[in-house]
């Protein structure tokens, strides 16, 4: 049958040309992989020996006062379904809908924001979605700027700036530059694999007239804990509902859970309790309870049972329905009042 | 110099299409004003009426009490500058950001949005852009719905519509039919001019069988001071940021004003009083600070001073900037309970 073999060998063409893109893909993949492996290694060792010398300089001597009022010892997580970008009509204003999203969680200093699942969707989807590369980053110039503290200006002056190890030679004895997007380099405490990520908390007092700049590598949570500064999200994946609450970066686990849904109890009427990790969960376009009912791992119909607090933080809504990145927006703004109090009433 | 007459005479064309689509436009206008002034008439008719017959109802006997704490006295207007629209890269961006603001006030039953300009813009350009007609409707799809109350189901139970009068003949004595976007057509109680936009009050008890619904005409405040329902926005155009203040539909004007600008004092910390009319009034790109500075009538170079409140409704933001959309939401969400407090207290 001569008419149906055109069609097939182009689909064996596909498919090659598929396979080839692939492997280049899983390719880069496997190494983006790795880096992320070692830059998480290297924040781990900077933890303990963080925590040491902490330890050690806590017996010598208490805490001074000024340092522990300026850190922010909590932090504020925010999970929403993937699916939330289904209600956008173009791939310019799913963008668009990606960047608001981003722009209101750091307007409120969000620390993690959660992708989740809701009908069990490949995940590679929204990997594409929220990771954007190549082609799907076209439209990427349409988006608002984020304008957060850690994206520094080159002559900002900063007490912490990310950077990145370059691939140059160095003195024996002496650890490696970073490039701090400063007109000097940067030159750190350690020896570190080039192409690597770090946060460098850069010394006090430099000499003007030096040609580098010195500075330390701390853990990313420093600026935030030591210097009450926001330092940006990080981005988790969870592949159902049950997982943004129990695959958190966090040893103890999220301390304090909130679901929002127009069925929820009016926030006027609620208190936060103080928290160290809280969790903001926002529903799709078929709320929360949409997104319980997909989730085979999750036994219950009811959602508010899942949550510490399960809230509606827009009562008396002029529009029949809210979106999620607007629901983002007015929740925090609702929340944040309330955060503080949780903390001002010395609970924590 | 022939080289230079073929752009002159192409000029002169173009001149000449300009102005004949000017005249098409003008008499659009005009006859769009004639229709607008007649409905204002009717409306101050009604309004009229209604004040009469309250008054004698009152004397008869109270209100009963139910009916006067279902309805809302009071409005909320906001004001924003039309340069915001500025902040948009492409015309689908443009219309997708006044949509954006649309959709932020309705959530929170904003009664009235005030366009100002600020720097002595066309007028034209701020029409064009917030009543968008012909080639500027083009990606009107774009826009998420606003999904209002008012903006009803054809199956909907509603004590309240807006219709549109018919052009069709009604036998001596009864009044108007009315499209009220329902199977049935309504008649009020009047005979009104063909194509005038009315609100229409249906009777409670309809008898099932009848062809036509009854209704009364009312003015288009009533499903809000006496529904307690929220029925959308009214938009009016300010030439300047002065104008915002003066030219209101009010009488008795806005009797409290709030400023939102980074510089203004931490909203955590403020009190609203009790108020007939709330104005909230947003800057642009360069805030409230620009708007002050470029309007030629106020003699002020601290705009706090001509405000109520002048108020940072985003403390601690963790973006350096703030988007007048975004702003919308955050403010509304936090003046939303102190709002709410200014009336349960009791002081209106």
């Amino acid at each position: 049958m001569s008419d149906g073999s055109t069609p097939k060998r182009a689909k064996v063409e596909i498919t090659q040309n598929h396979d080839k893109v692939d492997w280049r893909k899983k390719k880069a993949e496997l190494q983006e992989a790795k880096k992320q492996r070692k830059e998480a290694k290297l924040i781990k060792q900077l933890e303990k020996q963080k925590q040491s010398e902490t330890e050690a300089a806590e017996k010598e001597e208490p805490l001074p006062q000024s340092r522990s009022s300026r850190g922010r010892g909590y932090t504020v997580s925010v999970a929403l379904p993937g699916s939330v970008l289904d209600n956008a009509q173009s791939t310019e204003l799913r963008t668009y809908l990606a960047g608001q999203i981003a722009r209101a969680c750091v307007v409120f200093c969000i620390d993690e924001i959660i992708i989740f699942e809701e009908h069990g969707e490949d995940v590679q989807y929204l990997r594409k979605c929220f990771f954007p590369k190549h082609q799907d980053l076209q439209y990427a110039g349409l988006l608002n700027p984020l304008d957060i503290p850690h994206h520094m200006r080159v002559d900002e002056e900063a007490e912490y700036r990310e950077g990145i190890i370059l691939d140059r030679p160095t003195k024996p004895g002496k650890g490696s530059l970073v490039n701090c997007g400063m007109w000097k380099e940067v030159q750190i405490d350690k020896k570190l694999q080039t192409g690597l990520r770090v946060t460098v908390h850069l010394n006090k007092k430099q000499k003007e007239e030096k040609r580098l700049i010195k500075g330390v590598v701390v853990p990313p949570h420093v600026p935030r804990t030591e210097g009450g500064l926001y330092w940006g999200y990080s981005v988790r994946l969870a592949s159902c509902l049950s997982d943004v609450f129990t695959q958190g970066p966090h040893k103890e686990g999220y301390d304090v859970t909130i679901g929002t849904s127009e069925k929820g109890r009016n926030i006027d009427q609620s208190t936060l309790p103080a928290f160290k990790h809280l969790l903001v969960i926002f529903g799709g376009l078929q709320g929360l309870e949409a997104s319980v009912d997909g989730d085979q791992n999750l036994d219950v119909t009811d959602p508010s049972v899942l949550f510490d607090l399960y809230l509606n933080t827009c009562p008396s809504q002029g529009s029949r329905t809210i979106r999620t990145e607007e629901a983002i927006l007015i929740s925090m703004a609702g929340l944040r009042p309330k955060i503080l109090s949780a903390f001002s009433s010395g609970a924590v």
